[in-house]
């Protein structure tokens, strides 16, 4: 990638979290709103930073199929408020126990266990209400991407059963079906479900769908393994959390099962089948390839 | 009440549990499916016996529309898990760290704080995804009710907003307000949105949505007022849940602040002013006005 691309890219995805952000303001309850405290804590860790990679994975997506921008930020957003809430409860002393998380202090660093675990379940919920607005497109369809994307968030197949298998997995040795299944559930799914919530509201059709789920889970796994990879290599600074917790934690990684380079291989082999699957939209799918290949290549 | 009457309505309560704990039973991912943990505690927390006090409301509710049965258990259903969600992460010990719900060792006593936040959260999703369910009924008025139902459960004024004013409340004098707040946010809003969910999937009429809200509200703080009085003068097997907590926890009560026959008077004015929100279904309004009473002499 060219360093101008890459500057185009960077440039974009500004612009793209600042819209993220905007819609971020306008769902969450106010700081000054009574019970304060959770809504204190609920904002604390929504703008505490973030790539806000899956807000804008549903945007493009939904670009592509010429929707309109108003209702896919309110979905964007959402996506964005259910990923902070696993975030919240992940980082829990009871789960991952992480006193840092996008360079500030965890939630129940700041604002108790309590709060932190109520300032999750408020979240999923503020979102699941926010995607249940009526008029944001035909509701039959509405209706479908809240059943897809719950199914992507929750068990036997989703985000909730990922972590799951990934706390159970943790010191003992996990097979590579096992770890096939965390990276798929913990992180594909809901990011494969991102692309279809964007592609659904924008009243896609089904091939399409298709396609960008395919895209979705290549990514969604290239992003786990990334991730696994950083947290070998990468800093405190660098990563906003804490580095190296995955082996202190015996946690089941890629690098940790395939080596460091088996890892970067796979990584860069399931970029490019994510890229192969956009195929049929053109030249109008440029960011969702470039941000592909960003994805593998980020330091943070 | 008539002896006679009371035994018919122990007897509809005990058919109707029946129903939903089918309908339960068909909704949860099975005990043995991959990963088995969280849907063994799961199913733990939904099993552990319980009034089923909400799902029934709804199907009463969706019955005076002449609501279609299957829909409505699906709704009914979906409701308890919303419920025992919120006993598990409540029942925590960053919460209200209790050991008993139900008669029997709460989720995280069995199978840990991990395991307990995370069977809540996949409980929550998985509410949303039953409800979500394409083709319920017409998919406006499901999508509304999903919309109404999450605001009653987060924040600012449902369910997760009641738990936080209620947290703060403790060890502290909470005014009348505060109060007021903590009981109708914390009980009254889901279970008026419980009734309002069944009316709605029934496709019930805008005067009647209204009167059963109304209805819901009144019995939601007669419910709470209650609970309160059977803390102070039930015992542990009477309860299923350790009497006497919320005095040790200094939790803002209605008892502790206007005391019990002042509270025990308020419950059945609120008992009456439910009933006669019921007015305009005639008859067949006959078991919410029982279950009205029900809630204000019940001993567990």
């Amino acid at each position: 990638m060219s360093p101008a691309v890459e500057v185009t890219l960077a440039q974009f995805l500004q612009e793209q979290r600042a819209l993220v952000d905007q819609e971020l303001e306008r769902l969450l309850p106010r700081a000054d709103e009574y019970p304060v405290t959770i809504h204190r804590a609920m904002r604390h860790s929504v703008f505490a930073g973030g790539k806000r990679l899956r807000p804008v994975l549903c945007l493009e997506a939904g670009r592509l199929a010429s929707g309109e921008e108003k209702p896919l930020r309110r979905v964007a957003a959402a996506l964005e408020l259910i990923h902070t809430y696993s975030l919240i409860h992940d980082d829990l002393p009871a789960l991952d126990n992480d006193d840092l998380r996008r360079g500030q202090p965890t939630c129940h660093r700041v604002f108790g266990e309590a709060m932190a675990i109520l300032a999750g379940d408020a979240l999923l919920t503020l979102a699941l209400h926010a995607l249940a607005e009526p008029g944001l497109c035909l509701a039959e369809r509405q209706l479908r991407m809240i059943s897809d994307l719950t199914r992507a968030i929750g068990t036997p197949g989703g985000m909730v059963a990922g972590q799951v298998a990934d706390l159970e997995a943790a010191n003992g040795a996990a097979d590579a079906e096992a770890l096939e299944f965390i990276h798929r559930a913990k992180t594909g799914a809901f990011i494969a479900a991102s692309l279809r919530a964007g592609a659904l509201v924008a009243g896609a059709a089904e091939a399409d769908l298709d396609a960008l789920a395919v895209y979705g889970e290549k990514i969604g796994l290239a992003f786990q393994i990334a991730d696994d990879l950083l947290d070998v290599s990468g800093t405190s600074a660098e990563l906003g959390k804490t580095p190296g917790k995955d082996d202190r934690q015996r946690k089941a990684t890629y690098p940790g099962r395939y080596g460091i380079e088996t890892s970067r291989r796979r990584a860069e082999s399931l970029v490019r089948e994510a890229t192969a699957a956009l195929e049929r939209f053109g030249a109008r799918a440029q960011r969702l390839r470039e941000m592909a290949q960003y994805l593998i290549e980020r330091t943070a």
